[in-house]
């Protein structure tokens, strides 16, 4: 058999960024969910694929692309193990890795919309499922010599095959687990619950956007003849419409709440790219400028709906990204496909005068594969949950964090900021214990002196100007501790994705200071200075006694121990 | 119309590259700049690519390319949507994408110089007329079949074209902005503003130096014939460059500092990379080694020269690893570029003998180059910050972070360290908080009372109940700080790895309350009712004596600065 | 001379994929290992590449695939600057980045393992070392036209060749730079210590695992003929033996330690990849299964029997994951090898029928390539250790962390939490003063029995031996706080990027302790003893009356409630 060089490098190269996706998908999760659960949420990532990579090859392959048999537009035969041949230009086993990281990408969508309370257990065994039978069977309904592509169904490299697949999956998924513990009021209000990374996040969007380009770019799976022209254009169509997509996005953002908001328009940036998956050789570059935009409003609008009307907690997004992208993306093919783009050349664009016929056969696979994955995937969740497994981590453990109670974490940046917390005590060094060194004492040279604690609980940003002022007046020592609190300043509301956060405990700095020679009133004086603007959170002074001080180096107390601070 | 295969992968493959330095560059840019102002820098990252990508298409790829038209060697000819041809060996869409994200390069090189006090809308703007006009048109003089291309200029895969464009402009865009608060001492000395994150610093270059091999690589856009020997060249001069100038400037750093600097030996190892892109097929691996010592001293000093003598702030070092060194990788072109290199046999490197011709060319294109970008983004800058948009946020702005100021984002780590500040006031569980909490509130206070500051030592997880029902019985004042701590529950075993862990100190959260109009006994029941389970750790309480609480808004003392918090 | 396109851009990409691994592993390593060195590792990280990179330009890769002298079996013909041809069907240039980037890879193993306590001059040594002489010998035996090549020895991307070469290089060096301080009780028990970003860990694995498609896919360097099936079996065999490892070992953890461990089935991952880069091209997909599942139990006993009974520290598990699972790789490529997989038709899989001829031979080359390197590594560690340079750092160095010894960095993640600490003194605003109110003073006394609260703050590098004397005298009970601040010692000051940084406030840690029984001054006069060195920056201890303690969990206040604290 002579295969071709160049298709199958094509091939393989694209296999390797679409596996990459799999670190965008845990970037873009972790960084947009709580610390507490950031372990267990690299965990599923890793785990889908783990788990998908061997099922996929044992048994959903087969039922994917298999042919012979009698119900051939339903489900494929199966071929355990992958023995069969199934393509001419590049070996089968190029197919296999290619189609094998699509198959986990479907799944890895479902993780980030039931992040934070779903049972590991529970995600490794509809992870096994989806990627055995609910991807492979729609799947060949669209790529495997289906009944939906016979129709001339047109989804390129996945809006529904993959994306939708899985942004159904996730909604039906996140509306049976539930939505996590604080996530609505008791009015029903939606409440923002921010993640711990927002960096992370953004990392996992390039990381993606990257390697969508394997992801539409290798889905010629050739780059001979015709395809070189195709395979140059769909990298066109996909940037342009995740570009555009990101641009109009933030000005969407910035309109409806007054500023543009970062983790929404990276969300607009892969709901661009989720949309023109479907049609990126299809549409001119015009056409996937339009998709952009169009995807911008889904998104979102559609993050809303989820989140407000729906009331189905998804905490990053993946419904709206990859479900109403997808599926919109998937119609919007219909519309502005160009004429000679398909097969069949009745098949073209509603926009280019191909009337209904191409846009109804779209819709019809939106619908039917939505439909397909709601009901498998209804009835998987629902088993899970009434199973002895269970769906859903208790009400406690999900408020301790999923690394604790699921993995044994006690955290994922255990040592982050106290590196010396778990060390030794047998630790010998040249510095030992001084058993011998005669330390000097000096007795209080003023024994009735007062000693004041001077406790101040201000914003952050007034830390240097209050350090400054206490400097002028010979205050040096001091310590300074981040806080949360509130006094009179009950949280204040800010938008986060559309949803009103009301943060009860704002970060605030508290410093101490003691003082002794300096009048405690000088003290309280410089610092209401500072700190007055008339404005709630101004903050709050507290005056205690201290009985002593001992200054170590010196053996210093009392009063004289307090002489190079103040 | 034929395509090479080969030469077409080649440039895609290289455009998917180029596009990931996005990834790069926010991680870098975000890595060496503070916390507070994470989210807007990423932000920018991903804007002035998503920005720049439509505007590139309908715009600023004509003016680089086109070529039908009367002042052919300053300004090519407008192709709004690019509908021209621009190449027989691969289709112009290739090309389009390759060029897209070299454009994106240069105008995200500027975010990193102008960070942390640059307005986003002003962002924005000036990243637009980057892609549109700037970048372009010095692209066309060299790249376009411009005057520079006709002398003989060589700058393969853009020291100049891309890097110093990005280079001179953040110059100039930080010079007129002006350093940020805090960076220069009253006598102008300069200080360090450490960044928040080294290791997505460093992350960030690793990803920059991987897809550097699509960027000079690629840059032969052709797979085929000599470009088969040139490319392969080309990945070991881009590698031995930029490791050659990270050992070199770890040395220099080691001496001048004493030990061996991080941050700019990373800065070394991009400018290695900036410098050799010039001349990356023209010298010998030789060649490049020279190359790389050279750019080590160049940032080194360059650096210090910017930051010291200019007393211009650049955050990342943007100048000096674009600018400098993409000045001097240029001109070093000119003195290292192999005899037959170039078209004109004439034109070779100073050091084999070819004289001061060559050497004399680059010089000019790169005063040529950076005399344009000065003046005209310094007419752009200077413009933004007369107008009622302006350049810069105002200072309470900058001090208190753009993340909050500009995008709403309470903190791009938000959850970080507290994972249940955000949490449910309706929780429910199999705890729930005492419903026969009503417990009694006796005024016992009047005026010049007795204050009481209570102590609270427990788990996280209790956080949210706690608040709540302190809320219930008045006090809506209170501090939390996270801690280590323990008392009973000398830590508990885990296993990590298969090794057991003893923690000692467990993570705690403390809480302090001041309470006068409340009787301390009423707040100790109530913290006990919701704290208490009968196992160990369930907490402690500390009561102490507070002298005096000032309110700073009000002025108010003792028993009246209490009265909004109970 | 003609070169083929194909094969030439397969081997480039390649080498782009494989330098990404140094990503990997700085991000694995650091990951991995506390937040007091995470500079240091990615310095490491760099370094080794960086290093590397001309060594092995200049030395190294002549003495690898160097062929015309005398000893050939043994050792290459030195080729200074690399200025022979080596191969014909693509240029000697493409093949040296190749080799290089995999010769990196070995030395950067390394550093992993003896990660937290190695001096950076010392590891720059060995690490040049590595690439001049230890790697290219033992690579001519296998690549080079050495002896093991010569007798059949199968290790087809590098299992033993570069992964067991940089395990036994950690094994040998981790044992003789001695575990971390505090890894060992003084029973010899092993103490987790747990690193500080779990995230980043992952997203490290997920780009080594995404690498490994260049590592072994492009290591048939051809993509024509038998090798385009060669290539593709090759995607498929990586991917399954990595995803079934992480199976497995999720599932074996899941059993011994009760929960599915995170970090260990990272760990698997890796080890899959290792172990079936040996036969990638040689075994089926089904032989690739079986690999996986033998590298999961090899990973996770392996890992306990270098922690537990060799008593080595690995901080990240590179022993297990590189030299035990590249050993058992290699063997297993003489039981799995298919029939006819190679040049020599006697030599096939033990399971196949082959006997033991081809696993003898495997063997052999595993035991003499380990030998190899065991013994000069040994070499090495010895004499750096003995000489004036030194392997480790002093304790309390290792105990203050490396970034700040090693590098004059306060923190890699200075800014991280702490937003303002570093800002502008000479700030001004327009905020008013308000009026001046007299502060009534309140006295007060308090009958029962006192109790004290003692607070020290101190450096962070003390916490432990200060924790560890007050349980001897018996306190038990503390809360610790990260705080900054400072008393005599006002900032100390540091280089970075060549600029003095001043910061005023400095790291800290407060302890709070409660005492009723046990005298105050018994207390005083332990720390003072723990804390006494003379120099500035010992420390203060603060002493306060507190006026009651409740033990929630009995109720018991006062002195009853402090007894099991004390």
């Amino acid at each position: 058999m002579e295969f071709s060089s160049v298709d199958t490098m094509w091939v393989l190269i694209g296999a390797a960024l679409v596996f990459f996706m799999q670190a965008g998908f845990a970037m873009v999760e972790t960084g947009f969910t709580r610390a507490k659960n950031a372990g267990n949420i690299v965990m599923k990532n890793l785990m889908d694929f783990s788990i998908g990579t061997p099922t996929y090859w044992l048994v959903g392959f087969g039922i994917m692309f298999g042919t012979n048999n009698a119900i051939n537009g339903l489900i494929g035969n199966f071929d355990f193990m992958v023995r069969g041949n199934y393509d001419d230009t590049f070996p089968t086993m190029a197919l296999l890795i290619f189609q094998t990281v699509f198959c986990a990408t479907a799944a890895t969508i479902v993780s980030g919309a039931m992040a934070e309370r779903t049972k590991f257990s529970a995600y490794c065994i509809y992870s096994f499922l989806i990627s055995a039978l609910v991807y492979p069977i729609s799947g060949h309904w669209i790529w495997g010599g289906g009944w939906l592509g016979e129709l001339g169904f047109h989804d390129f490299a996945g809006s529904t095959t993959v994306h939708m697949v899985g942004g159904v999956a996730s909604l039906v998924g996140a509306a049976i687990v539930g939505p996590r513990i604080g996530k609505y009021s008791e009015k029903g209000e939606s409440r923002a619950i921010p993640g711990h990374s927002l960096t992370l996040g953004a990392l996992g969007v390039f990381i993606l956007w990257f390697c969508w380009f394997g992801f539409n770019g290798a889905s010629t799976v050739s780059m001979t003849g015709d395809n070189i022209v195709s395979a140059s254009k769909i990298f066109v169509t996909t940037n342009l419409a995740a570009a555009t997509a990101a641009v109009f996005t933030m000005f969407i953002t910035w309109i409806r709440y007054k500023k543009p908001d970062v983790s929404m328009t990276l969300n607009g940036a892969l709901a661009g790219l989720v949309a023109i998956t479907a049609g990126c050789d299809a549409v001119s570059p015009f056409g996937a400028f339009i998709i952009g935009i169009v995807a911008s409003f889904v998104i979102v609008f559609g993050i809303e709906f989820v989140d407000k009307v729906l009331k189905v907690d998804d905490p990053v997004g993946a419904i709206g990204v990859h479900g109403l992208a997808g599926a919109a993306g998937t119609i919007l093919t219909g519309i502005f496909a160009l004429p000679g783009s398909q097969e069949d050349p009745s098949l073209f664009g509603l926009a280019y005068g191909g009337g209904f016929k191409m846009v109804g056969i779209q819709a019809l696979g939106v619908v039917a594969v939505a439909a397909w994955v709601a009901v498998t995937m209804g009835i998987v969740f629902t088993l899970i949950k009434k199973s002895k497994i269970g769906l859903r981590v208790a009400p406690a453990e999900e408020i301790a964090g999923m690394d604790i109670t699921e993995h044994n974490i006690e955290s994922s940046y255990a040592d982050f900021m106290i590196s010396t917390a778990v060390a030794d005590s047998k630790f010998k060094d040249s510095e030992p214990v001084p058993s011998n060194v005669a330390i000097p004492v000096v007795n209080n040279s003023k024994p009735g002196a007062k000693m004041t604690k001077i406790t101040i609980i201000t914003n952050q940003n007034k830390l240097t100007r209050l350090h400054t002022a206490l400097d002028s007046i010979g205050i040096t020592g001091l310590t300074v501790t981040n806080v949360l609190g509130h006094g009179m300043q009950k949280g204040h509301t800010e938008y986060y994705r559309g949803t009103p956060v009301t943060i009860k405990l704002l970060p605030k700095v508290q410093i101490d200071i003691i003082v002794c020679k300096i009048p405690p009133q000088t003290v309280i004086d410089t610092i209401k200075k500072v700190l007055y603007t008339g404005n709630i959170g101004d903050g709050k002074i507290f005056v205690s006694d201290i009985e002593n001080v001992v200054k170590v180096r010196t053996g210093e107390q009392g009063y004289d121990a307090l002489q190079d601070n103040e």
